[in-house]
């Protein structure tokens, strides 16, 4: 039976994924956002959870802000608090899509004075990173137009390129800038960068610190997602992951669990292209926790990730390498299947118990009352969620 | 040139759609609701809003209630100020999707506590029906599960069977239960009323006065909607339209904006059923006006409708039929096109001028001042929205 | 570690999938049928081939036919013929898309005397089922229209009926008919049976020996299949699968190849609802093995059911009534999750040595020898495929 | 009433769209290929037909090959029995999908045979456009694999960079190639180039002799087709079009047939962006009229784009301008759909008179006896298909 070699789990031992704050806090649908007990009321309480996602799984040193979601006084403060609990500071997000100012466009828009904010929005995130250390400003551009004709798609790419340069040029030392896609959603007709062939368009324009982030939920439906990956890889622009799983749009269920094969798949792509554990491609999650708790629900997904990878890693590539090269098709596919069906639990919980981690991290969290803790301790207060 | 005969306009001067209240407050997605000037405060003033849409139009007779959103201390009172705007009070939509207790499922919960509430609702819903005068207690059933195993989908469709036969038992007179159905949102991995098949097994076993709800945004990609729309209306089971339109999901956009030729073979293939006018199939909208102003968005949304029943009603049935019988596909479809394709609007805004209505409603409205005077009036308080 | 039970090994030894004969003929796209050596040339050589999966996995007892594809002089030869070869004839698939007369529809064609031959086609397939002592006819409707207009669908829908009724009634013994839907193609606008509802409306009005066919690749984007499953297993219309696997359209890829967690979930459904070796519900394949040596695909495709089949039957139920009665949406899940990630492929090669059968039937086959002597044999004559 | 300005007519004089020669042979589903009486039995043939197109619409000045399906002795020959019949040989397109050396891959082969085998097509190709005094050669890359782990993605794109550098080396004068990306089909797993980003960044590698193509029925469901149209124009890469139509999947009906609103708004990006009229932006169609007749279906399609042009150069960009600007939604939406709903055939039937073309091309050549004529005249030979 196939197992990990010292090798692999070497691999794995230096794997980490980001987690981001605002999975700790309450999220839903248009229709409802159903509260949690115990859900942080501030970042400081966000990061608390977070670092116990780390603790029982040594997967996740780092937590994701979202401006102005995460906003705080001090963010020395925040960091000694992170850094207190175990875990670093990480990707600054930018947020585009809440403000009055922001319903028809950001950096976009056709008014100089509402492009001229959002720009100074990304300054400030900015300025936020060089307090926190971080070294990536995600863009999730949320911008476009529910009806045809309602904007003028060419105009807002030029001015969309024009505000990326201004952000661009204010990034200092390492930081990056990573811009993501989205297929659809919050807008209906038009999105200005609904795929990867747009932000890699943008990006290329910028420079060597500007990358495209991919969520693996923000694709038309069949999108071969590996393939982007892939691709990605080859043009040197993938900079970052953005974790989740989907039936159907932008679900953001916990990652593996709508199509586990296809996490498969995409990890092998990673593996394939030099992408994992490489520092210019960036794991990280962006789920909601709607209905689940939403601690073990971040344990289930870094577990979901590792677990994936250590099946992609098992993967023969001589005898894939030698079944390609004969054409021979179902013995190439069966190579993949006989590492993604390998129950590599068993082995995974063995290894988590040499390096004093608990072998299940689900039941060592569940044991540890931590939720039952929170539920008392956070009483009043008004509980962390979009702010929508 | 084609044009409508007095017998087309004799067809357009019967048919009524009814308004949804809640397209008068607010909505938005679940990143952002943003806020319009002059949106209600209450159901009085959704309904002073709707019959704007009705005296520039002759459309729009009648208002949707939402419950709990429009409940109001009097419905008399309601009623008689709606009928002092001209118009009715029409369906009454229940509403088992916000409740913390309905956060597993409602009408199909394991839980006899949640499921006995959920149908007592809905017999809250039929004494409001018996106060207002409605006909039709709409359910669009929001229940499902976002996760594989999360829910025992049999045992849930049994549950609803038995709750759906309760609320049915409690209908009086004329009163009709009508079950919507919807591909996904807000669950993300299964849906209790997914697809017009389980909406029709569902209300066959109910009995005559069970009807299909059809939401047009509530599909697959790709689905041929009017081919389900024919089938409803050849099983006897089409109680009702909810219109809108789509570009992705459920993105609840103007009727006719995302694709005026499907919106065109929808009403082309009711004709062909005997479904327009015919008191059995009620056309409604249900949309939202995240980002444009909400009646204008009402007012276009109906004549949307109107200018394509009139487009449908100039087909030529001799000549279609002569082509289907020759299998002369080209010659079939060109008879389809060129009802579409005729510019039936400088006709209608004539005759709407015989009829003491104005040419353009749109203008009309926009000219009236109503919109600055409820944006004047309507200060302080708490605009409607969906309370999610 | 889970294994599975004697009692789990004593359904798995049950299980029996019907093979489809043109599986073991050339098949390819619009765009080139490549050839492959060793392709049978007529029905007794497919049958030889089919037995060949049978002998080295036991689950494939049966071979369904498609006429006329497999038309043969004497039907008791070609019954006999299979006997010796350790397999039996099985379900009967008509054919209505091939004959020029059917280019615009068959069953439901206007044209008396085209819909009276389709008719007569089914009279003799039924007339073949006599001679093979097949009970089911399988129709799969590929009939429709590519133009909007092009065709009355609901004059189509009710000629349909009738000639179902006609068919049916010319069933006899045990003998039933099943109706497979299917999305779309080889029509582009309206398929006549395009949907579950569709096929359900329809033999539901035909009576008890009229079941639905569900083929996992005939849905839209997305489609929860196994809700489906769940919902004619309820609704006592569940007659039969054909098995296969997508990424796409109807892509008729090896079942499980394109997302194993959902094969695993249908089959997890198929058990709940008691379609596991019930004779009402039939298994069998509907692929095409365009590029891949066709026996050894099939050999995996059957092996990818067994296989998920007993990690569907390692559901841990207790656990999982027990998650979903507490609303544990992670737990409930993860009971799920847990039966699917085992891997049970170890004990069921050991099972297999102790019933005869190799540990590895792809190995087996691929030692014995068998494509090389078909590849030798089989020079001359034209090779078998789908006469497109 | 709006109507078409001098300027509007003198623009859609100079449009001319591209036939392919394909078009006019016979095609279908690989369920069938039904024939139609008078198909064209050879290359000269086709352009007969061809011709027919362009005599009563004259929108249609050229015709595209596709090699080798359309290899002749004597391309001299070809080109002159064109010009005869007034029209010129267009675009060359090779083919890499129906050889059986090509059933694994062609360009991306990791075989140097093949893959040189399939370069030195290209270089026949090439050839043959320095003999016809074609400007595009146009490469669909119909390679991809339909199982994961089938092939190294990665090292077929490695591969069809070089493939492609020496292709394009061989280019002369104003020769260009395009490069033309599918979602899927023939391939169910991954396509080599699936989508625009990858044609994009394959030729921007090459140089400023290389574009891409974009066929609108080559895209995810729910793909915004004009969004990439604008992109691509800002790029600068926007090589041609293959249009035709879809409801599903590449249907190739007659462009503007499942969703004319959306041809409308491919257009009008065309000219916002300055394609249209552009000779870097060649018009050509791409279609299958499987079951319709074919050179009407041509002339049907022909003058849809005309007609949808029209339409689009209708839109009062200065209006539209103000309401963008005003982030009037409605009023901008308007604009549009005013431009759309504009009847505009019966002033493009009087403009045709003026010009010496028909009022109603359809009508004309319907009357005109040329389809008797070749159904009685081509008797015996082998009708053109695609040689699958």
């Amino acid at each position: 039976m196939t197992t990990l070699s010292p090798d692999h789990l070497s691999v794995l031992e230096k794997q980490s994924i980001e987690l981001p704050s605002w999975a700790f806090g309450n999220s839903g649908t248009r229709f409802r956002v159903f509260a949690t007990e115990g859900t942080p009321r501030d970042p400081f309480e966000k990061i608390a959870d977070a670092a116990q996602v780390h603790k029982h799984t040594a997967l996740a040193p780092s937590v994701a802000l979202h401006i102005p979601w995460d906003k705080v006084d001090s963010y020395d403060e925040l960091r000694a608090h992170a850094e207190d609990h175990g875990v670093a500071l990480g990707t600054v997000n930018s947020n585009t899509f809440q403000d009055e100012d922001f319903k028809f466009g950001a950096l976009t828009h056709h008014d100089d004075r509402i492009r001229r904010k959002a720009i100074d929005h990304h300054f400030e995130c900015i300025d936020i990173m060089d307090a926190t250390g971080s070294r990536d400003l995600k863009i999730w551009l949320a911008e476009g137009s529910n009806y045809p004709g309602q904007n003028d798609m060419r105009a807002r790419q030029d001015r969309l390129a024009d505000s990326l340069q201004q952000i661009y040029a204010r990034l200092t030392g390492e930081q990056r800038l990573v811009l993501e896609y989205k297929f659809f959603e919050p807008s209906f007709y038009h999105t200005d960068v609904p795929d990867w062939g747009t932000s890699y368009a943008q990006v290329a324009a910028l420079g060597d610190k500007a990358m495209v982030c991919l969520d693996t939920g923000h694709h038309a439906p069949g999108t071969n997602i590996e393939f982007i990956v892939m691709q990605l890889l080859r043009l040197g622009k993938l900079g970052s992951f953005d974790f989740n799983s989907r039936f159907y749009a932008d679900d953001d269920l916990i990652v593996g669990a709508a199509d586990p094969f296809q996490l498969f798949r995409i990890i092998a792509e990673v593996i394939r292209g030099g992408g994992l554990n490489n520092p210019d491609v960036a794991f990280m999650l962006d789920q909601c926790h709607n209905i689940e708790d939403k601690i073990p629900g971040q344990i289930r997904s870094v577990l979901n990730v590792q677990e994936m990878t250590a099946r992609a890693l098992l993967i023969d590539h001589d005898a894939l390498d030698a079944a390609q090269q004969a054409n021979d098709v179902l013995a190439a596919n069966a190579v993949l299947m006989d590492a993604f069906y390998t129950d590599v639990r068993p082995q995974l919980a063995q290894w988590r118990e040499t390096r004093g981690l608990p072998a299940d991290p689900m039941a060592a969290y569940a044991a540890s009352g931590y939720q039952q803790q929170i539920a008392a301790d956070r009483v009043g207060g008004t509980q962390a969620g979009w702010g929508a």
